[in-house]
Parts: C-alpha cells; structure tokens; sequence
C-alpha cells in the first residue's frame, strides 16, 4: 500500500526545479522517502509529482515520536555551556536559531513572503542525518519569530529562547582555571582602556563569484560562493548552509561574550534570482568581513577552517572537532587572561550598567533612522518618482499643443519645453535610482548594528547574572556552600568577565565609529553627487530657452 | 415694534471691524438699516450687537419683490449688445460677474472658505446704490459657481450666464458701420498674419503702496492701492472696486473679442492681512500688466481714464460715460477696420476651428500642469519637509547617544553628525520654501492662462453663431427677409470678424511665447539654485567627517 501524507503547511515549488507546489490540508502519496536532503517525492490528487519538503508534510503511518532528542533534557542540567554541546550536534544544530534580532529593511522587501534557504533541504553532513524543521523569522520590527515544524521535532529550540533564559554564569565563576596556552586569549590595556590583542595584519576575505550546483543527479540546486582570505589569497568554496554553520560554532562558542552578526535572512522564493544572489552576497561579504576584524573570532580555529581548508576530509575532520568544543557559552571566559588587576564588584556593576544603557539608546536610534530611512526609500521610488515623471509629461504636452499653433518662430520654445520635459523624466529616474547608491548602504550599516545591538541584551544579561551571584557570595560562604577561596576565585572570575566586556565594547566602539564615519561620507558623498547632476540636467534644459 | 430679520448665511465676522458673526437661521434685531455700504446694524438674542451685511439676511417686514429689475426682460430682446447695457448699468453690474474660469491654485489655499471682497459692501458708486448680493465662485476645476443671494435680488444674472446662451452676432452682421475716426481698431498684415496696431511705447503700470483707509466714521476699513502708469508717471489710486468695475467695463466693452483675464478672487477671512494683501497686490499687478499689453485694451477710453484720472470730479463724470457707452458687445466689431480683403466664409470657419482647438488643448494641458503643480506643491511642503526634518532628527539624535559612549576620540564624528543632522533640517525648510520661489511663478502664469483660456468659448461661440447666420443667408434673400446687399454686408462683417479673432489670436500666441518663456527660465534658474544650495550644505556637512 502506498504511503500517504497530510500537507502540514502550504508550499510553493521554485520554477524549473522539480519541486512539487501544496496546500496545508492536502493528501498526498509518497512515491520516494530516500530522495535525501529532506525531500521527499510525492503525488497530489491530481497526479502531479514532484518534490515536496519533508518537514511540510505528516506522514500517516509514523510516529511521531520517533526523533525525540536530548537537547531539552540537557538544557535542564545547571550550566548551559556544558551540557548543550551535547545535544546541539551534527546538522540539527544548523536549524537551532533564529535571526530575531536580525533584520534588514532593505532585506525584507525580498523575504517577507517567507524565508526558508534552499540549503535547508540540502544536507550533506558528515553524519548523513538528515534536517528536520526550520525556523522562519519574521524579522519586522515587533514582530515576534514564527516557527514551524517545533510540534513534529522536538529538536527546534533556538538559541534565542535559550539565551532569553539567561546562560547560568556560575560554573565558570567557581572554575580555577588554568588556560591552555594555546586558547589564551589576553586583554590588555590599551590607551582607551581593556583592548583585544590586534593582529599586526588585518584579516580580510573577498566573497565573489556565486556558481550554481547542483546535485542528486541535477535535481536540486543550490548556490555557491567562493572565499578568498587576505592570509592564504587561496579561495575556498562554500555553500549558505556552510556559513550558517559556522553562525552557530560562533554564537555557541563567542555568544555569550561578543556580539555575533546573524547572517542574512534565508527566504524560498525567487532564491536563483540574479538580485537576490547579488544582494545575499553583498551582505554574506559584510557578514565575514565584520567577523575578520574581530581578533578573538578571527583568530579562532573554526573560523580558520572555514577560510583555510584544504581539502574536503580537511573539512569534515575540522567540523568534527569544532562540533565536539566544549570551551563554549560562559566557559569561552576561562580563556580570557586580562593582564591587569581585578576590578571591584561595584565598577563591574557599573560599567554593566554604562554599556547596557548606551547599546539600549543606540538600539532605538538606529531603529528610528532605519525607520524613517525606509520611509525615505519609499518615498524616493514611489510618489516622488511619479511626480517628477507627471511633471515632464506635464511640459512635453504643453510643447506638444504648442507646437500645433501654427504661429512662426516658436521652434525655441517648444524645444526647450520639450527638453525640460524629459530632463524632469530623467530626474524622475534619478530619483528613484539614487536610494540604492547611498540610502541602501546606510541602511545596510544601520541593519547590521541593529542586528548586533540585539545580541548585547544577552551578553549583559550575563554579566547581570554574574553579578547577583557575587552578591550571594557572602551568605553562601556564611551557609558554608563555597569556601571563602571560592569567593575569591568568583570575584576574580567576574573581573575577567568584566574586562572582556570592556574590551568587547571598545572594539564595538572603535569598528562603529569607523562604520559610521564611513558610511556617513559614502552617504553624503553620494547625496552631493546626486544633487550635481540634477543640476547638470537643468542648467542643460534652461540653456535652451531663448535669453531675453 | 423693532424690525426682525431671519439670518439667510452664516456671516464670520472680520476681527476689530465692528462686524458681527451671525449663523443661518437665527432671528436679528436690526438696530440701524441706515448704516449704508450694504451693511446693517443688528443684535442677536445674546445681546450681542454689530454690522451684517445687508444680502445675509432676509428682513421680515420687508417684501422680497420690492427689487424687481429690467435686466431679465431686457435679456429677452434679440440683441445682448444693444439692450444689455440698459440693464447692467450703475454699481449693480459690479456683482454681474462670475469669475468661473478664473481660478488660481495658490489662492484656492486662502480663499477656500468662500471669497467676498469686504469692498462689496464699502459701496461708494455715484447714484449711492447699494449693492446688493455677491457671486462666489468655487473656483477648483470641475466644480461649480456657487451663487448667493440670486433668490433675494432678482438683478444677480452673471455675464457668464449671458454668454452661455451666446450673445446674438444678427446685429453687428447686418449694420452697413461707418466707423468714426477716433473709435476705428485697425488690423494690419503683419509678418504673423493680422495683427493690432501695437503703439511705439509699451503701456504698463506699477501696482504699489497699499494703505489702509477708513469710512463710514471709522467703521469700515479699505485697502487703496496706488497706480502709476508710464504713460503720466502720476499715480492714482484705486480700491479693488474700482479694479472690479474696471474689469465689468471692459468684458461689456470687449468680452466679445478678447479674453479679458479675471481678476483675482474676493475673499472674506484674511482680507487685512499682509500675506493676503501683498498676494492681491501682485496679482493685481499682474492683471493690470497683461491689459497694459493689449494694445486696444490699453489704448480705450475706460482703461486710460482708469490710469490717468485727474480728480475726483474726472473719475465720476469719466464713470458714467463709460456705463454709458454703446458700442460694446458685439457692436464692439463695428470699430474694427482691417486694411485687406474680405474673406471666404470656409476659410473663416477653418481658422475659427482651428482656434478652437488650440485652445480647448492648451486648456487640457494647462490644467494638466496646475494640478500636478498643486500636488507637487502639497508633497514640497508637507511629506518632504517632515520627511527631511525625521532624518535630521534621527542624525542628531544617532549623535546624542555617541555622545554618551564614553569612548574617547569621536568628537569629530558625532560633531559632523550632528551637522549633518542640522543640514537636513535646514533642507527640509529649503524645500518647504521653494514652492513661492519657483513653482508660484509658474503656477500664477498657468493659473491667468487658465483664466484666458477659459474666454475662449465665448469668443468662438460669437464667431460660430455669426457662421452660421451667414451660411442661412441665401435662405434669408430667398424670403426676401433680407436684401442681396445685406447678405454681402453680413459676408464682409464676418470677415472683420475672423480678422479681428486672428489678431486677437496672434496677440494671444506671442504673449503666450513671452509669458512661457520667462516663467520658464525663471522655473529652472530658481530650481537650478534651489539645487546647488542643497550641494553647498551637503558638501560643507561632508568636509567635516575625518577622512581616511
């Protein structure tokens, strides 16, 4: 008998590539469940076939039960930072976050139908598991994070939820720790105070030349893009899903100490398209570029595999490793060395307090710009265009009938007329042209540090939780639950934590005012040159009227 | 027994003019209907006392047929030339008028709410009349004219109204005219085709110096303005009245072969305000400027007893003269003496055709332009402006919080932050204000070809229905309703007719080519600089981000 399956959620093929288009609510007969890479090939009631993705669709004969995990259980053990390594493994770790916080108005325009990558059902991990679910954000302001599939597989919790709860400081703050010269990461102080130690070179990639694949015998398709680093100048190549793994390596191993850009919203429709393909790599470009300037990530050894594998087995042996690192969530502090002497609880609790209430101010401001920026870019390319377009049509008419007058010697004039017509259509193109030559790259900037403003809620939330748990230290020694060298030892920790956010902020400090400064020239520059040659056009239009 | 009165319109009282708000249906007392200038003393039931005008309200003792006029009977007899002046004459003739085609987008913003000139009621005419009634003219496109008081003074005809019926050419075609030398309107061959006899010296005049006046012992207030012609260089002054019986004058004189533009329209609210008053006076000018140029509008006895009266007593004696004068309407044609052969009837019907059609296109086109000019206008100083002031806003505000980072050394970034900030503040007000400096111009051009355009109708109207008398002719000698001599007088009359259109059109189209070719450098200069104003500020805001 044939397998059947419900449609759980509707689904619309991509054009030209075997996939099959479903309602939510429909029947459908199974004819291949080994197609791999999370499809599945089926028939509708009309004999239609095609591929559909397996996390839409509820098979009747299975149990639901069967791909139960361990990574709620784990969560439930006291500290985070050991215990989810265990459970977040293997290509199920891909799927387990969302990009709340991550938004890009300029983005959404191409995502708000849904974003779903197409790498998502492409799996070709190590383990051979294959996906299961994914998370769709919703990424407009307000707006909350829509899951689907977290009903079918248990597996689907996002880091977001995870960090909402607050990773539990407290297994570091109590760790001895001994860092292995090789993990160490120092803090010194520099002239602006705690500073990462930076690289005599600046690391750098180029992302460029995005190639189609294809694989299960031409059947599905997907992008690829080819990384060149500054160190090696030899280029790798790697796939979306390739980038969002390493998004999760970072944000499990760095998430608690340093903001970590998201990567660009995934999205299904239209994702072969020459724009879209530009426009993710631009922003896969800006993604890696922001992560080479930060020296601790830059510097690590996951982030290095993926910029310098040599080869496939290279890969998959470095994947492994970095899978298994359990020096990740509030651990990645035991290898964080400040050279200096501790600070006190209650400067820790203020410079807490400094950077929590700035990155929070920042936050609504570059929400407001990006606001009133979206306004802006609507406004550009919508009604203004269009005024400026009825303007020249306006003028050419008036030439027109003048032209029909049959009086002699206006020639000039209604050439001239005719002229300033389509000198305001072109304006009128300008115009609408102009947001993506200097709008779109402030917004761009202005999308990535909303992005990583929403990551620092978190990391002070941390620190915040370190904090209290210093506070207790007293009445736990008193309670004769630590030691009072244990005390000492959390008080030294939290310092650690401490000058690691201070030379986390400088860093953030130092790359904004670069950005902004950056951006802001780019931007006015542009503005400039936009004015220029709008009055380039009318100076040329108003030399044709005849001079009195 | 005190007189009652019902309150027919709601009346807003002009602040510090002793007026007196009234709303329709309520019950006055009147105190003193001997008041004079169409106004009237009264009290409402709060005890509240001022003057309402005399037509806003309906006198209960009074009878409503007490001021049956002769106009309408008059209107009945064959010709509108011959017997409407019997009818129109005195200051009653000053509200004959409707400004129906004149319309003026700028204005419509300060004379929504309803337009009366407070002159209506300030009548000073010589038979000391008062007037009675006022017509108000919506005047936005596609709407009607809205008319008060028709119901109360049987005498409110509006000469539109007359020349919607068409003024009856039968009588001008028929008169064997002997044109008196002083009189006579020769046509010339020009290189253009028929042309007026344009004088050496161009007319024209300077509208100026506005001044308020008092009357009625202080009562009522007036604006006077002065005239001075560069024919005398002596001034004279005027009250928009003496404009308003001027402009009566020549439409009665010459509304059958020229367009005569409309005057600016009347309004209640405002009327002593500087804006409103400045607005009158420059487009009073303009009115004035454009008759200045018409060389037989110029050249008439009215318009220059207008410009050139000496006294008091020579304004009168001049005044009732001209109310007097005869040779108006189509009788006007009787003067007009072009110097070459007499025309087909067919080619008189081509030309008339063909200017016909220009000018009903032009009209299309020209109100096209007002009203892309009138939205343009709305989005310049409204979405824009605000637009521009956010952006601004979110610059500064983006720099406030930089402010507060605590991170040493971007000084120079959130100072050329907040410049820029306050750059696009200050171009939301550049673009707020550009619209008076340019689109006005072009606007107030566009809004007295409308009003000129809008004359046509009837001018071609009288030429259509004298084609038509002449093509019945032959049917008319056959019933020896008319002789062979006469059908040769009604063929040669038509052709002076057609002359007399032609160098009226040919007057037209070079003022047309002069008037747009002025407003139209005047547009593109003014925008020109508007740009280069806003690549200044950019600039000077970009030279003070550090440059790397």
């Amino acid at each position: 008998m044939a397998v059947k399956a419900q449609v759980l959620y509707s689904f619309t093929a991509e054009p030209g590539n075997n996939e099959l288009s479903v309602q939510e609510g429909e029947t459908l007969t199974l004819l291949n469940q080994s197609v791999g890479g999370g499809w599945i090939e089926a028939q509708n009631s009309r004999g239609q076939t095609g591929l559909v993705p397996e996390d839409y669709i509820q098979i009747n004969s299975r149990s639901a039960a069967s791909s139960t995990g361990s990574f709620n259980d784990a969560y439930s053990a006291t500290s985070y930072s050991t215990t989810a390594p265990q459970g977040v493994n293997g290509s199920d770790a891909w799927e387990a976050h969302s990009t709340e916080n991550c938004d890009s108005t300029q983005q959404q325009a191409l995502a708000y139908q849904g974003s779903i990558d197409d790498d998502e059902w492409d799996d070709e991990s190590d383990d051979g598991k294959s996906t299961g679910g994914y998370t769709w954000s919703q990424s407009e302001e307000g707006g909350g994070t829509m899951q689907r599939g977290t009903g079918h597989h248990t597996m689907k919790i996002s880091l977001n939820k995870v960090f909402s709860k607050t990773p539990n400081p407290e297994v570091f703050l109590l760790t001895k720790h001994m860092v292995k010269e090789n993990d160490r990461l120092p803090i010194y102080m520099g002239e602006v105070g705690p500073v990462w130690l930076y690289p005599q070179t600046q690391l750098d990639c180029v992302v460029a030349d995005p190639k189609k694949g294809t694989k299960m015998y031409g059947l599905k398709s997907y992008i690829e893009y080819q990384i060149t680093p500054n160190s090696t100048n030899r280029p790798v190549n790697h796939r979306y899903k390739h980038f969002d793994w390493l998004y999760e390596r970072l944000m499990e191993k760095f998430g608690c100490a340093f903001p970590i850009p998201c990567l660009p919203d995934k999205q299904v429709t239209g994702r072969f398209e020459d724009e879209f393909i530009k426009m993710r790599m631009e922003r896969l470009q800006g993604w890696m570029s922001r992560l080479c300037r930060h020296p601790v990530v830059a510097n690590s050894e996951v982030f290095q595999l993926f910029l310098t594998y040599t080869d496939e087995k290279d890969w998959k042996i470095g994947k492994r490793k970095a899978e298994k690192d359990e020096t990740v969530g509030v651990m990645v502090f035991t290898t964080m060395d400040p050279e200096i002497r501790e600070l006190d609880p209650t400067e820790v609790e203020q410079k807490c307090e400094t950077f929590s209430r700035f990155t929070r101010s920042m936050d609504d401001r570059v929400k407001d710009l990006l606001s009133v920026g979206h306004l802006h870019w609507k406004r550009c390319t919508g009604p203004l265009q269009k005024e400026y377009q009825r303007i020249g049509k306006a003028f050419q008419n008036l030439s027109s009938v003048f032209n029909t007058s049959g009086y002699q010697g206006e020639a000039t004039l209604t050439e001239a007329l005719t002229a300033t017509g389509k000198t305001y259509e072109e304006i009128a193109e300008i115009c609408a042209g102009q947001p993506k030559k200097d709008l779109h790259f402030l917004m761009e900037t202005n999308s990535e540090y909303k992005g990583l403003l929403g990551c620092f809620p978190d990391i002070i939330g941390v620190h915040k939780a370190a904090i209290e748990k210093v506070k207790e230290a007293d009445r736990l020694v008193a309670m004769n639950k630590i030691g009072p060298q244990d005390k000492h030892t959390m008080a030294k920790n939290l310092s650690t934590m401490s000058y690691a956010l201070q030379a986390e902020m400088n860093h953030f400090h130092s790359n904004r005012i670069y950005d902004y400064n950056r951006v802001m020239q780019l931007y006015l520059q542009e503005q400039v040159q936009f004015y220029e040659t709008i009055v380039g056009k009318l100076k040329q239009a108003l030399s044709q009227y005849t001079t009195f």
